[in-house]
């Protein structure tokens, strides 16, 4: 390549490729047992009804769905995805829904709407990793809040504490950023209170909240909480919050499909931002989920994918139990929904270094500095539950105790 | 809404409602023949192949197709993308491609990767309207440069002039885009001898080419001419060209695939950009996509859409030269490929209004203006053939050149 360094953006400058993406690959050696990646598991996919909705559309509407489409997304879908918000509880028409490939793109969108080079989004500590690429591409900043001890939403003492010392120091904070339900990488679920105060916290600032919620359909334990959308239209109904969903945790995310929810007047200038981006979503794929959804099924197909991931989940949890070290400063989460656990490990052990060995010994995780703009932290680990087999979950989860029980005895030994 | 517009970007600010796309609901009534969209004819979809080559996707990698897929693209896809090129005389490996969500991502991608505010993009006046917003998105500018009349490309005079005077005024130009096959909206094609000047100019200024080339196999007339991307390969093969492709014309735009291709370590950068925007692309449509084109019918596709365009086109022109009012300032372009003409009329008609009383004659067209940035051109039009049958186009001409006198008509008495 000729040197194009002088002419790249600094948003170009500012993107990093995602180290954990790249090790990824690494984790991907047959014989490893990964719990490192976020993939749903293959069997929950309802493959035979799919293929039935795919082929409705090329007998009925194959012309229209390989044409182009509107930046808004195909009404048929549009339609299916309004009443299935509103058996949730959520109250919403067509004018408050987009349609997105997926909810990276509604990250992008948002992203891109809002933030201005050395611009801060306040998020947790740790958060998503996807929404801090989006927000590092377009060069801004996070503002980092600690959660609570009892992981049941931010520290509300720390947020108001950081954004007033962002504010006195002439920062720009844009929007909020959180995944109340079983959030990336952690696990944590906000109790009502905690989203109840976020919300009170986004009315008094004027700040815009992006609730990303991938996983609100996949809990397994316990009552649904409502969203803080939801919490908002019963409300106030100040219309502070905008929600993220996608059908990548819900059905399969192959399909690349999500739909950003929000006012009319805000979702229309993020289609202005998609035209710009995309044109608009992969119309077949559009109307192809739309003639799955009106078969119904789509509720079953969650419900079964709870029933798996529960077990899972258990299985990981009593697993952690059995073959761990026990110390008080190793512990773990143990999430009510979602994908994914958080362990965090004894403050000298450096999960990155950690990384390398589990893989010699056949086993992998994420590590936990990788969902941190700043200041990360060293000794915590990502775990997915919902793609390994049973087997692999109890036998992955020996190898890495054996692996931390090594780091530990080579540090009790130095 | 809140009101959010302290907290929106300069980048959202610049953002334009496409005022095309707005107009172009107008134009969607059943009783108007439109020449305003882009649309492919969907009587080219081979619908049964596409339903076949699905179906052997849920026959035998269902759950791959379903599941998250890697940034760069299927494997299976990109080794027929690099087969499909490398027949046509292009050499590449799959480390050159990148699978994008249609040529607007790649447009997306492109800007992101090289614009900062403020910036600028050399394209021609007039050019297509998508990379527009896409430069726009960024806040940045375009140079615009004029083409000959020949209509064989930039007027290299103006290039080199206008590129002395922007560096002279401390301007950034950060790349050079192109439409060299049969360009959007004017369906001009450059000579090979304007694709090598062209080329040699971004070799002594260090600048890449963003060579958009959607209707390259669209050729009706005449022999294909290399791409600057080829051109570049077989002489210095210096890589300074990014090249951006699409099966929106040559297979189905609702399919949402295109790619990318150029030197592997910017292909590698656009990765890294594309990864914060979507993650992936559609993966069940890539490998659809890539089944459909293991058959080898893509060639047969694409030769019966050159032929069904090459009539359309040649009835236009026909009922241009029938119906159209004779005067030297009503002229219109006569590609040899793609999917548009222009038609430039007298110097006191505003096709923006024209296109009122078109509409209420029955017919319509886009409004040149919407192809500029600057100093749009106010007395052109542009029209397309592909969508329409030859009823419609023989009719629609009829009632366009009606529309027409009247103004002139209007022009003369006043």
């Amino acid at each position: 390549m000729p040197d194009f360094s002088a002419l790249f953006s600094k948003n170009a400058t500012n993107m990093k490729a995602s180290t954990i993406r790249e090790l990824l690959k690494l984790t991907q050696k047959p014989d490893i047992i990964s719990f490192a990646g976020g993939l749903p598991a293959p069997d929950v996919f309802p493959v035979e009804d799919l293929r039935t909705a795919a082929n409705i559309v090329f007998d009925t509407q194959a012309t229209k769905a390989l044409q182009y489409g509107t930046t808004e997304g195909d009404d048929g879908l549009r339609e299916e995805l309004v009443k299935f918000e509103m058996k949730q509880g959520v109250t919403l028409k067509k004018e408050n829904l987009l349609v997105v490939s997926a909810s990276q793109q509604a990250l992008d969108i948002v992203a891109k709407l809002f933030l201005d080079p050395g611009d801060y989004v306040i998020a947790g500590r740790p958060t998503y990793l996807g929404a801090l690429q989006a927000i590092q591409s377009y060069s801004a900043r996070v503002l980092g809040i600690p959660f609570t001890d009892a992981q049941d939403g931010f520290d509300m003492d720390a947020l108001e504490r950081k954004y007033a010392e962002a504010l006195a120091a002439g920062k720009k904070v844009k929007y909020i950023y959180v995944i109340p339900d079983f959030q990336n990488p952690a696990g944590f679920c906000w109790s009502l209170a905690k989203r109840k105060a976020l919300l009170d916290f986004a009315y008094k600032t004027g700040l815009p909240i992006v609730e990303d919620s991938p996983y609100r359909e996949i809990r397994f334990i316990g009552e649904s909480i409502p969203s803080i959308y939801e919490i908002d239209q019963r409300g106030a109904a100040r219309a502070n919050v905008i929600n993220l969903k996608t059908f990548s945790k819900i059905l399969a995310p192959g399909t690349r499909m999500g739909w950003i929810m929000g006012d009319a007047a805000l979702v229309a200038k993020c289609v202005v931002a998609k035209q710009a981006m995309d044109l608009c979503t992969n119309v077949f794929t559009q109307m192809w989920l739309a003639e799955y959804m009106r078969t119904g099924k789509l509720d079953s197909v969650i419900e079964s994918t709870r029933a798996k991931y529960r077990l899972k989940r258990n299985l990981m949890v009593e697993s952690l139990g059995k073959y761990m070290p026990k110390r008080a400063d190793i512990r773990w989460t143990e999430p009510e929904g979602g994908l994914f656990l958080w362990i965090t490990l004894p403050a000298f052990i450096d999960t990155d270094k950690l990384l390398l060995a589990a893989i010699e010994k056949k086993v992998a995780f994420v590590a936990g500095s990788g969902f941190y703009i700043d200041e990360p932290e060293h000794n915590a680990m990502r775990m997915n539950f919902s793609y390994s087999s049973h087997d692999q979950i109890e036998e992955g989860v020996r190898r890495l105790a054996l692996v931390v029980e090594e780091a530990i005895a080579a540090h009790d030994k130095a």
